[in-house]
């Protein structure tokens, strides 16, 4: 771990925070991410209704803005939501989940890529499609593309939008647009749990409450990769695979991480 | 199994082609389904806006229409998939949940039922609502029928509807209007977790990917059953079985098939 | 447990009726809070749309509204199945999630707590900001507030509403206006799982089916935090603690109860 060593303090430094994340997400991972964020030793929070999440934005600490089940109701929303942490100096992160998929989908997406994120984060198709580096092979939410193919395509969309692009696959990448940091983590299984991606964004939040973009999407990408090889090797199937990955997350020590996780410049 | 075999080789065709399923499903059951269709082998999308759904049918295998939490703005978005659906020839499943239980949502059922679902997936209760057949004993969205006494409703619907139709209870049944599946598998558990039935109603989603309407609809209570007795046989609660569930369907086999089902013409 | 004996008798008769418990409540919490009313013996129902709630409210048993993921299609629908309870002399209990973080929900909040609901439940920040005790110091949906800190405030708003008040933290209250019910049991690792306290909302729901609203708050307090107590003893995180919860509540009886609370008036 040469330039970028990732260490367990930024993890110790967010427990004693215990900062606020507000979440604008998708109904499919709602629970999970909240669980996730409190396992972390964050503090969650969801709300949508337009009435209010300028408010949430204001008491929050930091913000994701999830887009998997989006309808123009919540588009509004995430729309205000994300100006209001701009304003307020909050980061916030943006996980363009299906982003390619339909073009409705990936017009929201560019138009929150727009506005200023501290960290997008999302697999290679969606980072291929919404950097337009290519026409992605999108395939629903999953991702067919992988995540090497989609690093050139990462470092324009952190150099297009001024956030740090995390992209998650076989082999993570976090770039600000000239540093790329590579990281080995993680286990096969974690796909087959529906919203963990989703999960790593929400923690992705958390961590850019105690550290700038790029220090944050890459340790976000350490912890909770470690967190899931550590608890794939508890399961025979991925059915406890999220409870124990929250177990994995609240346990989270110096060894767990280092046993968990390779990085090396890229 | 003399004249409708259950085999492992339709589920063995599904894991290769790897389906993607398009759910426009209720919020209770978003995430179990998810993760029930990526234990099996397919691969889920969840999108209800007005916006996109039609574009997502596009992309799709097959789609399942789910009302449990009905409102007038996803109900427009049903109908606007089921149509697009029909039209491009792809096959639709459709979950009347809670039917019977208000005039809205009864309505709504009805007008779906007749978009030409290439499968009708629902508790005996549901059924007799649907068909007409009799004043259902609706209490909520269990089901106080039996589903022996739906068998006749069943057939009905199917001819009304050109639908397969799949009805679950003590013992299941699949029919198409003409023959009638008979299948003991299951759990009494199984219906103390929510939303187990909407799980079942996204695998025939899955399986009407690689095989017509009634083998679709036959196979996916055989295997979904199968899943739930192996993984009942773990729990002393119902805590954990939908995460059982999961782990037995991603480690389905021929053997755990042929353990937890007997099927009979009826 | 001199004045106020929590037996396990309600629980029985409760498993005996298997009450329809209505639910409109967050999207975080529907699946978990359904499967803990199944694992209590009662039955869910989860319906929202403006054109069916009132139809739900007459065939249900009792009613929970809580405001976790509001916006104003919900709230209209929140006000017209309330109204519809109250009118048809049904019970249903209010959770007042987040009130006190924003000023529309913490106006939602009041307006639907003054429209006779049987129980209110919440922790103390909520209590403190809905009865205008004090400026609470909500963070998030989360408490910040001590429990003791808010019996003035809970005895206060029960008086205000009618409701009996039951206010959750190391140690739990519930109130008349006039009794306080203090009862020691849960536990510390309870508050990591995202929505237990609106799984506790629903119980609370199903036990005033059975009994008068104080006595239905305190056993709901009782049973959901005995089995809570029993649930942690065989987690060493947070991860399958809300299985494991469901489990207990499914094999609860007079010995678990006895176990896991002690009850005194206060």
């Amino acid at each position: 771990m040469p330039d970028h060593p990732i260490s367990i303090e930024l993890l110790e430094a967010l427990r004693r925070r215990r900062p606020l994340v507000h979440n604008i997400t998708n109904y499919v991972v709602m629970t999970q991410s909240a669980n996730i964020l409190l396992a972390l030793g964050a503090s969650p929070a969801m709300a949508h209704a337009v009435d209010e999440v300028e408010d949430f934005v204001a008491i929050s600490d930091a913000l994701v803005i999830n887009i998997g089940t989006l309808s123009p109701p919540w588009v509004e929303a995430m729309r205000r939501a994300a100006a209001r942490a701009v304003q307020l100096r909050k980061p916030w992160v943006l996980d363009p989940v299906g982003c390619g998929a339909t073009a409705y989908r990936t017009g929201v997406a560019a138009e929150l890529a727009a506005m200023s994120p501290a960290v997008i984060r999302a697999n290679p198709s969606e980072i291929l499609s919404l950097s337009g580096a290519a026409a992605a092979g999108q395939k629903g939410v999953d991702s067919s593309a992988r995540s090497d193919d989609a690093v050139a395509a990462a470092r324009s969309l952190a150099q297009w939008t001024g956030a740090a692009v995390a992209v998650t696959g076989a082999i993570d990448y976090a770039t600000d647009g000239e540093r790329v940091i590579a990281i080995e983590t993680g286990d096969p299984m974690m796909p087959l749990c529906t919203g963990l991606g989703c999960g790593l964004s929400a923690v992705t939040a958390a961590f850019a409450t105690v550290a700038p973009p790029l220090t944050a999407a890459a340790t976000a990408l350490a912890v909770f990769g470690a967190a899931g090889r550590d608890a794939a090797a508890r399961c025979r199937g991925p059915g406890h695979l999220p409870a124990e990955l929250v177990d994995s997350l609240y346990l989270m020590d110096q060894a767990m991480l280092e046993r968990g996780v390779q990085v090396a410049s890229a």
